[in-house]
C-alpha cells in the first residue's frame, strides 16, 4: 500500500461523510439550527445514526457506563495501548451541524479508508462519540470524556442540573440507558495511562484559517481559562440629580472601569506576544430597579479569561483582584466576585504535532499552526496526561450558530491527514 | 409690624404644617412609601386636603384648566403682577412625603403668618399646588406648570401615556375634572409676563446641606440636561474562544469605554470648576442572548448629562458623538443613540438670590448657596422668563424614597425666610 492508495480509499468515503452529515442534520434540526442536548434526545439520535453506520462498516461497536460510543478498528496487536479518535455528539441549542460531529465522522471515514486500503494498524483505533461536551446544558464541560477517564469531580452526577429541565445529570444519564451507579463506584473505562494517544479533529470556531485560506490547522495548544460566572458589583441607588461625584457609588462606572482596564491589559499582552483573551459576555443593571435618572446601585457581570499559559492566567486573576479592590476603595463599591472557576490549558504533544506537520507536507495539504481559543474534550485528555493532538478544519461564520460553514473538501483534507497518521505513525 | 412679630406669627403655624404633612401621609401611603400619581387619586387627594385647609385659612381658592390649585392671599393692589409660590402635588411611586408637598405647605404657612401678623402684601401672593411634575408617570416633566404657562408642547396631551395605565394625559386630566380642551385651544392661565416672580421651596435631594449642617440652601441655578433615554450599541455575537482581538465587535467593551471616557471628562471638568454630571443608569446585555462565553453583540444603555451651563452641555453632547464615532470605527461597532432630549438650565434671578441672602442674614438663619442637580417646576418658570428663585431645605437620605428625612425645624426656617421676603421684598 502506498500513501496514494490510502488517499484514494479514504476519498471514496466522501459520499458516506455527506450522508452522515445530512442524516444528523435532518434528524436533529430544531426549526432554526441543530439541537443535540447533552444526555437528551438529539444527542441520542446522533449516537444511534453513527453506531448504525459503524456496524455497516464492520467496526466493533460498544458503550461505556457514561454512554459514550466506541467504534473500533482492530489493530495487529490487540493488547497494545489503543489510539482514541474522538469528538462530541452534543451541540448547543440552535447550534451548527459540524461542531463535534465532524471529528467523529472524520475518524469513522479514516478507519473505513484504512480498512478498504487493506491497512491493519499497529494498535486498535477507537473512534469515540463523546457525550456532553458543551457546558451550555449542565454548566459543566467535558462530562462524557472525563467520565470515561475517571476525572469528573465526584458530586457532579448529582449536583449538575440541566438548565432546561432542572433534573440532575445522573437522572438524565439513566434516562439515556447509562449507568451512573457504575461511575459513582469508580469504574474507569479509559484509564489515561492505558491510552497511546488522543486525536481530535474539529472545525475551527474562529476566522483564522478562513482568512489565511488554509484548509487545515495543526493546533499548538488549547487555552485554559479562569472564569467568574456570576459576579456582582454593589453600589448605592440614588437620584442622579442631587448627588455630587464624591458621594456617588455608581456600580456601572465601577464595572466599566474594570472592563476598560482589562482591555488595556490585553493590548499590553498582545504587544508583547503573550497569549490572552477576556470576555465580559454579561453586564446588566437590574431591570426592576434601574432608571435613566438613578445612579446604578448594582451590576451583575460575567468574566471569562483565557490563555495558553497558566502563569498568564494566574497573573490576570491577581490583576482582577487588585483592580476590583482598588476600584471598590476609590468609589465606595463592593465587588462580590464569587469563586474563579478554573480549567488548565491543554498542552499538545510535541511529537504528534511534528508528525502532523510531516503528514501535511507529504500529502501536499496546506496547513498552519494555531492555538485553540475554544475548549475541547482534547483538553480533558491532555489534562489526564494522554499524548494529545488536535486538527482544525477551516470554517466560516464561527460556531454555536446555524451558519457555520465547513466545506466537505476541507473536511476530507483533514481526514486524509488523520488516515495517514493512523497508517504510518500510530 | 416688626420682623420679630412676623416670625412669631409664622412660627405659630408649625402645628398646622405638621397636621398637613400627617394628613397627606396617612391618605396617600401605599404600604411602603407615598404614591401620588400624576393626575391620579393620590395627587387628587393631596390637592383636596390642601384646598380644604386654604379655605379654613380664608385664602381664595381656585383652579386652572390643567387642575392646578391656587390659594391666594390678596395684595394691596390686586391688579399688580402676582408672586407665585409653588411646588408639586404628585410623587413618584413609593416615594417620600416631603418631595413637592413641602414647598406648597411652606407657601400656605407663610401666607397664614402674614395674615395673622396683619401684613397686607403689595401684590397678590398665589400659592400654587402644581400637578404632574414627576416624569415617572407620563415620561414628561412639568406638565402642570407648563400647562399653566402655555409652554407645554402641543401634542403632549394626546401623545403622553401614563406608564401604569397606558391611557393618555388628556384622558387622565378629564378623569380628574380638568379641561384639556381649553388647553388645546390655547388658554393660558399664567401668562409668563404677567407674573412678578416665582419662588419654590423644596427639600434638597442630595446630601450637601446635611453634611454642611446648614438648614437652608439658596439655589444658584437648576441644572439643565441632555439625555439619551434608550441608546444601543450593536456589535457581533460570537463564541469568545475562537475570535482574536482584532476580529471582535464587543459591545460591552465599546460602551464601557464610553462610560470610562465620560468619567474622565467629569474629573477634568470638576478640576477646572465646571459644573457637570453624567449618569448611565441602565447598561444591559440582552438576557435572551448573552452568555459568559459569548462576545456581546448588543448593549442597551441610557445617558443623563447635567450642567448649570448650557455651553458645557453642548460640548458634552459633541464629545459623546465624537467618542461613539471613534469607538465604533476602531471596534467595528454601531451606536444607535437616538435623539438627545433637552432641558435648558434654569437660571435663578440675581436680585431674588441677593434678597434671600439678606433675609437669611437678617433672621439669623444659617444658609449656603448651592446648585440644584435635580429638576424642578422652577426650571419651567425660569425657561418662560419669569424671575425665579428656589430655597432648599436640608434633608437626609435623598428623595424619591420613603426614607427622606426633613426636620420640621428646618422646614420652619425656610418658611420664615419666605414670609420675610413676601412681607419686605415682594
Amino acid at each position: 500500500m502506498t500513501p496514494s492508495d490510502l488517499n484514494k480509499a479514504a476519498q471514496s468515503y466522501e459520499h458516506l461523510a455527506c450522508e452522515l452529515f445530512d442524516g444528523l442534520k435532518n434528524n436533529t434540526y430544531d426549526g432554526i439550527g441543530i439541537t443535540r442536548a447533552s444526555y437528551g434526545s438529539g444527542e441520542q439520535i446522533a449516537r444511534d445514526i453513527l453506531a448504525n453506520c459503524a456496524q455497516n462498516l464492520d467496526l466493533e461497536v460498544d458503550y461505556d457506563a457514561a454512554g459514550n460510543l466506541y467504534m473500533t478498528l482492530p489493530g495487529e496487536l490487540r493488547s497494545a495501548a489503543p489510539v482514541v479518535i474522538g469528538s462530541h455528539l452534543d451541540s448547543v441549542a440552535q447550534g451548527g451541524n459540524f461542531d463535534g460531529a465532524a471529528g467523529i465522522i472524520s475518524g469513522m471515514v479514516a478507519c473505513a479508508g484504512l480498512k478498504k486500503a487493506g491497512v491493519i494498524p499497529a494498535r486498535d483505533i477507537r473512534v469515540m462519540g463523546i457525550r456532553a461536551e458543551e457546558s451550555a446544558w449542565f454548566g459543566v464541560s467535558y462530562i462524557g470524556s472525563r467520565s470515561a477517564l475517571g476525572t469528573l469531580p465526584s458530586g457532579t452526577l448529582d449536583a449538575a442540573k440541566r438548565v432546561d429541565t432542572g433534573q440532575s445529570l445522573s437522572h438524565h444519564m439513566e434516562d439515556c440507558g447509562c449507568d451512573p451507579a457504575a461511575l459513582r463506584n469508580g469504574t474507569i473505562y479509559l484509564p489515561p495511562d492505558s491510552l497511546h494517544a488522543y486525536i481530535e479533529v474539529h472545525i475551527e470556531q474562529g476566522p483564522v484559517l478562513e482568512e489565511a485560506q488554509i484548509p487545515v490547522g495543526i493546533v499548538t495548544g488549547i487555552r485554559g481559562n479562569r472564569r467568574l460566572p456570576s459576579a456582582r458589583c454593589i453600589g448605592e441607588y440614588s437620584h442622579c440629580g442631587g448627588v455630587p461625584r464624591s458621594h456617588r457609588h455608581d456600580a456601572v462606572i465601577g464595572v466599566a472601569e474594570l472592563v476598560s482596564a482589562l482591555d488595556e491589559l490585553w493590548v499590553e499582552y498582545e504587544a508583547s506576544g503573550k497569549d490572552f483573551a477576556f470576555t465580559v459576555g454579561k453586564f446588566f443593571t437590574d431591570s426592576e430597579w434601574h432608571a435613566m435618572t438613578k445612579i446604578a446601585g448594582e451590576v451583575n457581570f460575567s468574566l471569562d479569561m483565557r490563555s495558553l499559559d497558566r502563569e498568564i492566567l494566574e497573573v490576570a486573576v491577581k490583576r482582577v483582584l487588585k483592580l476590583t479592590e482598588n476600584i471598590a476603595g476609590r468609589r465606595g463599591l463592593n465587588f462580590e466576585l464569587g469563586q474563579f472557576t478554573e480549567a488548565a490549558p491543554g498542552r499538545m504533544d510535541p511529537k504528534l504535532m511534528t508528525d502532523m506537520s510531516e503528514g501535511a507536507a507529504t500529502l501536499g495539504i496546506p496547513s498552519m499552526k494555531l492555538a485553540s481559543g475554544a475548549s475541547h474534550d482534547a483538553a480533558a485528555f491532555a489534562a489526564a496526561g494522554v499524548p494529545t493532538q488536535m486538527l482544525f478544519i477551516r470554517n466560516a461564520n464561527g460556531s454555536h450558530n446555524p451558519d457555520e460553514a465547513m466545506e466537505i473538501e476541507d473536511f476530507m483534507e483533514a481526514t486524509r491527514l488523520l488516515a495517514w497518521w493512523l497508517a504510518y505513525k500510530a
